[in-house]
């Protein structure tokens, strides 16, 4: 039985000239891009939340999206029925990777014994998957936001018995995610945050989480799991703050408790712009704090102020990060994981084919575009000669601390006013879009 | 002379029923609030730059504000005029401190040399002037973003030059700060940030920004500067991106380069909200991690996208703020600056009056209120009850980094699904309104 | 039975001093405010959906309000349990409204026929609850947006087999409306609005838009309804964009397709927000336009991008709105309607006592400042005096539409560079802070 | 002499392969696409006030750009270098028209009949200019927000002295406009709105506004100007509110004030986005109006809050923009005018060539591909075919007003539950990129 009857057998590379709307244009999986394939650059992941359980409720709306895959009644034969459509996805689709909150892989059960049995069967069900398809994982988390207990955080609640239960649902997730061979387990604090600073006391919540996050570290040596682990940045809802804010708070509370060794970033597009950055700029800053781990590759609507999740179409996007990518030589445990969800009104199994085959190809242009730029070698010259005046002498021992106000003063007087130069903004944009338009 | 005729003497205290505009209605200098006068408490600060040299220009149109004490032609005469009328305005207001920007205190010479003499020179007059007020300096700092020389950064240049240039200016800066007894010395790096990530070296940038800061650190030392060091954050404008762009980011940059005993916290309401925060969290973040230092008492708008600095007014802000400033048990080094420029309309001295003596007026009503919220301790009481559970042994385990995540899973088992309770909200921001309606 | 056993009979009045959070400080419906009573100026209204329907899902988790009156499994049962709760809740708070959602009343049934039966009955129990509780009906509504049949709007679906299924709707909700003597009927297109404008008519959207609009209008008539109809702007959520976005778009709309003498705006601070105005901008607008009709009274919170229809406290806002009622001599058919809900963490029954308590203290406080700012008259003749000049012969040509550029330039070369005046904004606001601080 | 000798003389053709960063790789200005020229398709204009007069000064710091062309100490001889350079700029670049400011064009006189002659003398210079060129006046303004004398507005000045004053200038930048057989004349209210709604009378503002456009109405028809009047819609900045806010409400006050057959909309893609609207959707509205005029060229930083003006080069936006362009037929009067300003670090003279020759490469590309978006047909074949429902005679008679809620529920019952369809998102922002990628 097929879920996808749209689309045959894979979605074929068509190349430029295609028309068809459910092949690859640019998207070619063994295409060789510098010393590696498109697949090994790219290392797409499909969502299972979004893919299978996106109905396409919003705050003001029922479900949309009735999929075939939810019609069984009876909860064990549905979580496998979807199972089934997930893998028939990813595998049509040609994607190498996918990753998984516990809960949406597998109901919750009666209590937490119950919960672990049912995740336990759905994990052997997809590990049975993985090794007849070769997908891979390219992480697993827990759902610590979407249950009401969660209503006032989960590490980070008022309550030391919800802490106790999220950390159980942590301990399971990361044992199924080890059992997957996961090469990473992410933690996404939808509600470790506040709704308001009157009833919260917010020194001790982020002291909460931390600890948390050392438990899972201690727990990941006793089981042997060697995956990455890496937090999600997010500013803001569902909750009014989270404590994760963005690439800076996330540093700066990793630096606060020592835990810079331990976790990298999973940095989403649709996050960076809802705490008014550029994804570029989050990208950046975590990468030259050598923090960069994973990309959920989405986009919102900067004209919007909530979470939309879309699939990312915008070849500037994809540039930057691909860009952002190659400079760090590459994902190693990370890839680009589809955390994006069709429109409401994309109520169609197809239209999640349609969804992630256009963001494979803006993608997969992205990287072809940044490495061009890499190679052609022009704008990385320019920045290099901008800063040439810092290989001098005195820029050297400024750099290395050596230097002192009054060697500066030094130095500025004997070299009088300084001479300014154009910052060419114009020009290397053009210089960027002579490899765009 | 005198150039503010229509306030005879000192802003008199008139109480509560008074509708004199040129009156405090609430702040009286000496009044006890608790354990400390208003005038303690809230250790206000008038800015040189603003108050003098706010003219009313903005992007799009000339200056409307033509003060009097710009009017004479020669250079020398025209300081001297500004620093009378300013001290006078100071005196009258009865406040107690003041802070400055070097280049708005004193115009920029030929060189580097001339420049310092010309600083000197003002210095020496204004020490003058503080010695027959008793006015204090809270703090000082070097403008280092107004003159072209700065059109790419300052200490994040690209040109070591520049670097030079601005740490010759903070040395002065810091040097005169030191002869009129400041507090404090404040950075804020309007250029310290980029334009576009295209032509930018981001990570040397924010090293070099580190070096200037630590050259400041030492020569401190040198000089035997005591007073508190402060950054300033805010998220953008003038240029594109701040490295220093809210407190997180500050918090992270002072934790990577080794700064954290050296830096505290120079917190401004307007570059909050354009960082996408309230201040009260900014606040919050900065006392928790020991980081809170000052304020720069203005506030923006919230429809509007850039930093238009307006005198507070809003009780509910200045009550959010003076209850931090409560929590950490009240200012030592810094103080309510008011960073604030009067609307580009107010074109008449005496509108300085009228911003300043209402925002007192606000900040100490807030400061009443945050006191009797205090005082009260229903508040206080609600959320220590809220986390009354992690009193408990597991609770203590948890914080003392001693409990794993299976000890957690045994506790969540046997303690069943957690009870939820709701979090009042509502409830809380009536019982504020109790002590504000 | 009672469903809020916390509130033993009706919330009293307890004056400034009470600490009670279930008693109002300010709020007193019989007391003297000018010509009217507070009752009579605030017409404060309850609505059906947020208080009997919320459930604190929001876009990450599932309800974690779990409310006695949803108990009954029967659906026929569980409406009329609604609906006791609900004329208990709005008895025992002493507001004289409410409005509703067809939706929300009465569930949907299996078709028109039997949703229409469903309603009616509903209708014909919560009329006999007005006959028993005096309770009136502000506005009526039909729900258009929550169904799955409406993902592609209502009146503005590219299929007009959905606007027919919405025009049933509306008029089922306009009899009920009518039934229930309701004094308005409101119209808020919830997904009257484009996703897309790929895929988006959008001249004809609005022209559907229109049509059922008129159809309304000429139902009325064949019905007798006299009540005010309605529209409220809101720019987005759950669209990307509506058509009905804000004040001067829903005005231009109607000016459009000569719809200004039936509809008036029903306008709420949280939508106005979202849509980067101030309301009192909104406010004024609509009034000034002959337009304004009524308000939804709730707050966002400016640092999120969402529509969070949180309960008012702030006294600056309920002054705003309060002068502008006042201003236009008061509400006719329009009242303040709490389309606002109590936060996802406030789960108890009385959780929704504490925030209607507190927000209806807050316009009561609201109500007396802008009163009082009126009685006293500085603020109204401020403004007229800065105009005065307009009643000039001069100014009264030109407003009469009688002068030309040429006899403009005659008056402006006689007069010389115009006098510039100070606005005085700082001023102005510590004359309002006079009367809140 | 030449301003410019980086440029030598006309900016070449040189096609896609082109490294030349000042030539165009795809701005052809005689090709073919459809029925016109590229020229006669994007009809560009350069600004004469951010070209010329643009000296990267921000709110934080000085001028940066000295430019050659303002050496000249004597103002005359400065204005008429400037008009050397600025000729010199356009004729290079190959750009047919260019717009100016009064004040920009020529400096201001001592009082308006000093003024008069001193504008008189360059409009004659800058004729004759034309004549030897061959470059046409796209449309002229008047200055109406940068002398202090607008502090508080132009025409909606408190003070009747103000308008009058407003309106001279504009009887003389019409007739300045005329001279040059300017095709159009443009009113952008830069301080036509307000600071604080406590000082203002919006009313009589709005009908002060109303009575300068009619005046400016009554003139044309006198001096036989044939242009066509534009409003440019922008939401805030300088003020904290303009009247002529976006599109919807600029159509609302030429609907009250019966201006709609007068006046056409100017549109700006900076404008657009900070009043929270899609660019597109602005031009879209406008458009289905039948009031789109003409487009100001630029783009804004999504992630900041104020005009940035930037040169734009995103190609998704100039699709966007002429797709709409194409749609309406082509511009008659109109063109894209780029009111766009080089960065503040872009210093040198060659940076205005980078900047225009990007963004008319950019703008050629958004051409062709928005041409073979209409050649190739599917888009609009999938919007015609999700509307086709109405085409059925249900249909047609509710459009044609002829339907009443009663015929809607007959035809509603009649047809039971309508099918829903996917809205295919995805798949049209894959279609379009299929042009793009």
């Amino acid at each position: 039985m097929s879920y996808f009857p749209e689309v045959s057998t894979k979605v074929p590379y068509l190349g430029r000239d295609s028309k068809d709307p459910l092949a690859f244009r640019i998207y070619d999986a063994s295409a060789q891009v510098g010393d590696r394939t498109m697949a090994e650059h790219l290392r797409f992941g499909v969502a299972y939340w979004h893919t299978m359980r996106g109905d396409g409720t919003d705050p003001f709306g029922a479900a949309t999206r009735i999929m075939p895959w939810n019609a069984p009644s009876d909860p064990r034969e549905r979580e496998a029925a979807n199972l089934d459509a997930f893998f028939e996805f990813v595998t049509k689709l040609g994607v190498g990777y996918w990753c998984f909150h516990d809960r949406d892989l597998a109901y919750e059960g009666e209590n937490i014994d119950d919960s672990a049995r049912i995740l336990e069967r759905m994990v052997g069900l997809a590990l049975k998957k993985q090794q007849e398809t070769g997908v891979k994982l390219l992480w697993g988390t827990a759902n610590l936001f979407s249950h009401p207990r969660f209503q006032a955080g989960a590490s980070t609640n008022p309550d030391p018995a919800v802490f106790a239960y999220a950390a159980a649902q942590v301990k399971h997730a990361m044992a199924a995610t080890q059992t997957l061979g996961g090469e990473g387990y992410t933690f996404w604090g939808g509600r470790e945050g506040y709704d308001t600073l009157n009833n919260t006391n917010l020194k001790q919540e982020r002291e909460q989480f931390a600890r948390l996050l050392w438990m899972a570290v201690d727990y990941a040596r006793e089981i042997g799991f060697k995956g990455q682990f890496y937090i999600e940045p997010k500013p803001m809802e569902p909750t009014k703050h989270q404590y994760d804010s963005d690439t800076e708070a996330c540093l700066n509370f990793l630096r606060e408790f020592g835990l810079m060794d331990h976790l990298k970033l999973n940095l989403e597009t649709n996050h960076a712009t809802l705490a008014g950055h550029d994804m570029a700029y989050e990208l950046r800053a975590a990468r030259e704090a050598g923090a960069l781990g994973s990309v959920d590759a989405n986009t919102g609507d900067p004209m919007v102020g909530w979470d939309t999740d879309q699939f990312p179409t915008d070849v500037y996007l994809t540039t930057a990060v691909m860009g952002e990518i190659l400079a760090m030589g590459g994902f190693t445990t990370g890839g680009l994981n589809f955390d994006a969800k069709v429109r409401r009104q994309s109520i169609d199994p197809v239209d999640l084919f349609h969804a992630h085959v256009g963001a494979m190809d803006a993608f997969a242009r992205g990287l072809q575009i940044a490495h061009a730029i890499r190679e052609d070698g022009r704008l990385a010259a320019h920045v290099s000669e901008r800063y040439a005046g810092w290989q001098s002498p005195f820029g050297q021992k400024v750099l290395a601390g050596q230097a002192s106000l009054a060697e500066c003063e030094a130095f500025a007087k004997a070299n009088g006013e300084p001479v300014r130069h154009s910052g060419r903004q114009e020009m290397l944009e053009n210089l960027i879009n002579q490899f765009i338009l």
